[in-house]
């Protein structure tokens, strides 16, 4: 960030008044243009034993493995971002959301917000970001071919408390850069 | 958003390829500038039967009740950003926070996730944005003073699980306008 987006003027960066931490500051305008962390939201679509994958058409991560996610767009909420993700990169249409993960993910100012939710028929097929689309139980996902560690964390999270037979919401720290 | 903050050309408004929204393009040094959702980060201070709030030394809602809150910052978890704002906007330290509730406010892009929170000791001072800090029971609770509706929301919900004894994750749409 080295120029004002309103009024086009050099950018400096120091501690603004009141504050404790640098931003970056429009001595022209005096505009303050802050920086904030993305959310990440998506779903874990169900199916019977099964949960959908999408295999990624698009970098990063071309080829792996990853859940319906995407970033949350303004004017929506994020059950509505969970949604249309799913139905962009798996072409499903999901049902019976239920919060269920948010995982920060700090080093990169990410928060993933994932969502358990129904498959109400095994219809799916791949959107343009996806090079193909499949249900997997859970010895049948492809652990070493997934594409982030938010989306492994969420399928481990999901698996054991599938077999517990017990879904409480998680929140938990993700701080290993594995997968970039 | 007008001129590029990478390079300071002036910026078009235009769906880019692959995509299916407008957003504000560069076309000179070809950067793509999103636009996403913030998230704001607080908690419910509990001591005893009383929650901590803290009334506003600062636009917007200046003089008005809120409970400790504010926009999460990069490199932070949102259990980190909403014990942040606790000490600065309360001078408090809190303990075993547990996350409480989403709040999707679509219509100002926004996502407010709260925690519920101990306060070892009732000890609390207002910080630089707080005029006062105190501890309130229910039915000492300003309700026609509050800052934001999603604090009237959260405060709301607390003390009905806090009367049924039971206190499960909320995730609701706050759409209304009242308190801008």
């Amino acid at each position: 960030m080295k120029y004002c987006s309103d009024c086009g003027a050099r950018l400096s960066y120091r501690i603004p008044k009141n504050d404790d931490r640098p931003r970056f500051i429009c001595d022209r305008c005096g505009v303050i243009h802050y920086k904030n962390p993305n959310m990440v939201v998506g779903s874990i679509p169900i199916w019977q034993e099964s949960i959908l994958l999408c295999r990624r058409a698009i970098e990063p991560r071309y080829g792996k493995w990853t859940l319906p996610a995407g970033f949350l767009e303004n004017g929506e909420t994020v059950e509505a971002g969970a949604k249309r993700e799913t139905l962009e990169e798996a072409g499903a249409s999901i049902v019976e959301l239920k919060p269920y993960a948010l995982y920060n993910l700090a080093f990169i100012n990410q928060v993933y917000i994932m969502f358990r939710a129904k498959l109400p028929e095994p219809l799916f097929n791949a959107g343009h970001e996806s090079l193909e689309v499949r249900l997997f139980k859970r010895h049948e996902v492809p652990w070493n071919e997934l594409a982030f560690s938010a989306i492994h964390k969420t399928l481990q999270d999901y698996f054991d408390d599938l077999e517990k037979g017990i879904f409480s919401f998680h929140m938990d720290d993700i701080v290993q850069k594995w997968d970039y």
